[in-house]
């Protein structure tokens, strides 16, 4: 039995990253999703097991982010075989790190291993991304793309797709604080203005291609300075109690920048030292805890490989 | 008299470079002025002479582009010393190629040189900037970093100040077609909107990260696929008689993309190659003669130098 099954991981990523919102992304090495696939003999996807934070989660393939992704993948590849997906759910729902993204893209690379390897990973991201549209109501890329690939990821363009890897500067930290409150997705998204001033907007743009330049030249100072969002943090902020808080003592701790992860509710923070890092995680979950507020932390270093294969035996053993 | 004169160019610029609205600009080699300063012994500023394309110019110094600039920074530097300036306009004014903001660099870099250089070249953008206040109503770095330090230049943000140099990829050219219309850079700014669309901002702000990543990277592929403004082409575009046709042509001969220079009325293309750089520029100017319009054309690797000094000698024979 072992030996027909194929188990991927695929991490939890952070999206919009300041001024990249619906456009960037990187990924963490923790936590992330396990998607393990088996052919089956019944000719359908089927979703045989779910495990960890996932009793949320729809068992119908069809309606299940890992689900859809697989069916669009076979779809795509004409192949009538039967595949069982067990989710083993490491990562919080809701939770603004992309949690549907893992699922879909652990799914997708999972089949594709399956199946022999038919395509490439870059190719498997619009499957990953037919995943999400079942989660959010839109296929967006901006935490699959990284997930997947690994390291900071620009979607410059949804249509034609255009997926850029950006590179990743070698000591950077990621610090990620969840705090224990739900923020929807469709309500972050629906407290966003439709418009907004010139003049932000040019903040906006300066900002997001500081950031990019930062990452290019592995320039932290800059990096750190183009960490700013004029537009959509503030807005969604209100939705994080004490998020002002949160970001005040992360820079008092000393992160290059500190914004909301995705739609939130969790709270980033970039640094470039380990014990930095371990410091600003501590300062930002002590003032959620001032709120009332308790939280998980997650500091790792930007994950740079995204989804990969994991031997089943070495699956088992996790 | 030839001792104590001291002469500077500064290049023509692009600024904007399809999404980087009020962000981004590049220099040419070519066009662009000289300015040439002498201590006199009036103890104030003067323009004492205007050459070239300068008919329109106040020779009054506290209104002049250059003159400006040299006050503002003599006061910065609380020196109570007069400095003769003559503008030797070399590029057509209203071009949308930054003819403002190479009067002031070239003055600055002239009167800093002449002084002993007090200031390193890239502290002297603020006084140029004040220089573009006086032409264009406020204090834009877009042409004048740009033309001051060579290269492709990121203003990430205008308050702080911070302005980012970025690479230039070694294969590329720059096409400028300057049409003989005119454009007034007040009316090419108060023909836009105040307000823009999330949607559309999206887009724009993909592109931006586009370009940067593209030239950080040197991809010539990405520079052209993210060479595209939603928000300001297409309300400029109507100033300019022919547009749609003549960055048409540009991109059916060869173009990596093609968009409007500064607030126009001249049009840019980038280009990776010198040979093609001579067919879009033909091309282009073929488009404009269909519409009835005469124009001039520049080709031009990336200056990456930006304002120099040039020996006095040398001036006097260019």
């Amino acid at each position: 039995m072992h030996e027909d099954a194929i188990a991927a991981f695929a991490p939890a990523t952070v999206a919009n990253v300041g001024a990249g919102f619906d456009i960037l992304g990187f990924a963490l090495h923790q936590p992330g999703d396990i998607v393990v696939a088996r052919f089956n003999q019944v000719g359908t996807v089927r979703i045989t097991q779910l495990t960890g934070n996932s009793s949320k989660l729809p068992r119908e393939a069809s309606l299940n982010t890992a689900g859809v992704a697989v069916i669009k993948l076979l779809e795509h590849l004409s192949i009538r075989q039967g595949i069982d997906l067990e989710l083993h759910k490491r990562m919080p729902l809701g939770s603004g790190l992309g949690s549907s993204a893992a699922s879909a893209v652990a799914a997708v690379v999972a089949a594709n291993a399956l199946l022999g390897s038919p395509l490439k990973k870059i190719d498997l991201l619009p499957f990953a991304m037919e995943g999400e549209r079942v989660a959010c109501g839109a296929a967006h890329a901006d935490n699959a793309a990284p997930s997947l690939l690994g390291g900071f990821v620009l979607i410059r363009s949804y249509a034609p797709l255009d997926v850029v890897e950006l590179n990743t500067p070698e000591r950077l930290y990621a610090v990620v604080v969840h705090p224990h409150i739900e923020v929807k997705t469709q309500d972050a998204r629906d407290i966003l203005k439709k418009t907004l001033l010139l003049k932000d907007a040019i903040v906006q743009w300066g900002n997001i291609a500081g950031l990019v330049a930062g990452l290019m030249k592995s320039d932290y100072a800059l990096i750190g300075r183009s960490l700013s969002d004029v537009i959509v943090e503030p807005v969604r902020a209100i939705l994080i109690p004490g998020f002002s808080d949160v970001k005040a003592a992360a820079l008092r701790a000393g992160a290059l920048g500190c914004s909301i992860s995705g739609s939130g509710p969790s709270v980033f923070a970039l640094v470039c030292d380990a014990r930095i890092a371990e410091t600003v995680a501590q300062a930002m979950q002590d003032a959620f805890a001032e709120q009332g507020i308790s939280s998980d932390r997650y500091i790792s270093k930007i994950n740079q490989e995204g989804a990969y294969v994991l031997p089943y035996s070495q699956y088992a053993a996790l």
